[in-house]
């Protein structure tokens, strides 16, 4: 007996419920207000919002289940075949206060037509402000040990899409370091539909821990205006991936969705300037080299 | 002998050098830089930004003549049917210092298949942080004037154009105190090529002076620290509405344009905040319910 939608919903908001209260306990002075709401459609959610924590200036952990008809500008946008569906997951987006924390996204999510269509999708990428080598390292070793429990190819498969996926062609640069990124996952990743539930559920579990470990290993300092400013400007890019490329923000939007839910994914502030260059801010300089694809950050770190 | 592409080309760069030099004069702290720039796959164009002027933070005043092939990408997002295609024209966005002073859009553009088939569009609309009654009024008198010159169904047909275009539906409420808007006109709009050619021409040079008009009769105080919050979140939904649904963004990204000359259109800064509501700032909450389709400014403001 296969796993049914509504067990997969339960565990995803019981991992919302375990994210928040260790990152409250861990920022100190964030506190998660939470919202109830209903689509008029079908089904409804909980989103869970923080601002002006000691680390996170403004961040969302919302979790979702939503249900009901394939709308035409569902099947259209989304080329969804079928004629209704369920939807359930949870996703992050941190915006640190500090420009040396880097901004994270989270998601977990299970998508299903009928009893044999169905599929896992989701993901966790970083994007430093300040790209520093060794943490970049240590991110994707964190991911690939979770990937390698369930499919030797995950790892190098799911990073590669992130690469793919978390990219800005308008600007010819990734969003970030990237991660990994899966979707439309089934029987025929290799594994069950229990171990894909099972690796979905532990990449949105170790999410306190990973990101914990990114802030923790970082040198504090009082930030720069430079540092400030450069900090402004990657979260501009940031709004244009998320408003002109991210597929999620298109399903929330198309799908009716909860537009104060979708839209907690965009930073407190963001500033944009005509050809804005970071002069004399060596490491933002070099984290503009590094906005690429193909880039092995475990190997790199190791030469 | 009808007007050729080439003809509508120079005359709306003229009207950009027109532009740019009252806007200057007018500022008084505002000195446009011009960057020219040629696009690989046929034709280029001359962008024009600004910043830190006296009422002008932020803006650009863009002329393009881009031309090629119909690409795949183009064909698919933006439903073109042909081979090749002729593209130009004017685009503004300025984004002013001060939050009683309007974000205003301006856009003309003539596009071209062949002989047979091309057509004009553009259209000004404006965007108040805080929406001012009489001034709305005096906008829409400003532009009902233009209009009816040419048509007398032009103004209503735009304006309403304009209501349903410059929407945001995830937040359900307009960008502004709309304008007037139009596409795909040609013979079959009631008034010949060359007419049409100088209705889009009039509009752009009476762009100056409907501005400063709207400038000139606000009254002047120090912006307080709530109107500048207000007029930062104003921001973030302009931002929402040219990535999530502006054409001409789109169409820019999806041709290969130049980002830097397309995304001139955002603002200097902006700020999201999960449920912002403006609490105690009358006039912005005024604002907000008005945010509507088919309000009748110029008989509003006379009864």
């Amino acid at each position: 007996m296969k796993m049914k939608a509504k067990e997969i919903s339960e565990a995803f908001r019981a991992c919302q419920q375990f994210i928040t209260k260790e990152l409250e306990e861990w920022d100190g002075g964030a506190l998660f207000r939470e919202d109830a709401w209903e689509r008029e459609e079908g089904g409804g959610g909980y989103t869970r919002t923080v601002k002006n924590g000691n680390i996170i200036e403004k961040g969302g952990v919302a979790f979702s289940a939503v249900h009901g008809k394939v709308s035409a500008a569902m099947r259209k946008q989304l080329q969804l075949e079928g004629d209704s569906f369920y939807a359930t997951g949870v996703s992050i987006v941190l915006h640190p206060r500090h420009p040396l924390h880097p901004i994270i996204h989270m998601n977990v999510r299970y998508f299903e037509i009928d009893e044999h269509t169905y599929w896992f999708g989701g993901g966790i990428d970083l994007t430093p402000h300040y790209i520093n080598d060794s943490l970049a390292a240590e991110f994707h070793k964190d991911l690939k040990k979770i990937n390698d429990k369930y499919h030797p190819d995950f790892y190098q498969k799911f990073k590669d899409w992130a690469d793919d996926y978390f990219f800005l062609p308008h600007r010819n640069e990734t969003r970030g370091i990237g991660g990994v990124f899966f979707d439309h996952q089934n029987e025929s990743s290799g594994i069950s539909k229990e171990q894909l539930f099972s690796f979905c559920e532990e990449l949105a579990l170790s999410f306190p821990s990973i990101y914990k470990k990114q802030v923790d290993l970082q040198v504090f300092h009082n930030p720069s205006e430079k540092e400030k400013q450069w900090q402004l400007h990657r979260r501009s890019r940031y709004v244009e991936f998320n408003l002109l490329h991210d597929r999620g923000t298109k399903f929330g939007i198309y799908s009716n969705g909860r537009t104060e839910s979708i839209l907690m994914s965009m930073p407190p502030m963001a500033s944009w300037e005509y050809e804005f260059e970071p002069y004399e801010d060596v490491n933002a300089i070099q984290t503009q080299k590094k906005l690429l694809k193909g880039i092995n950050w475990i190997v790199k770190n190791n030469q």
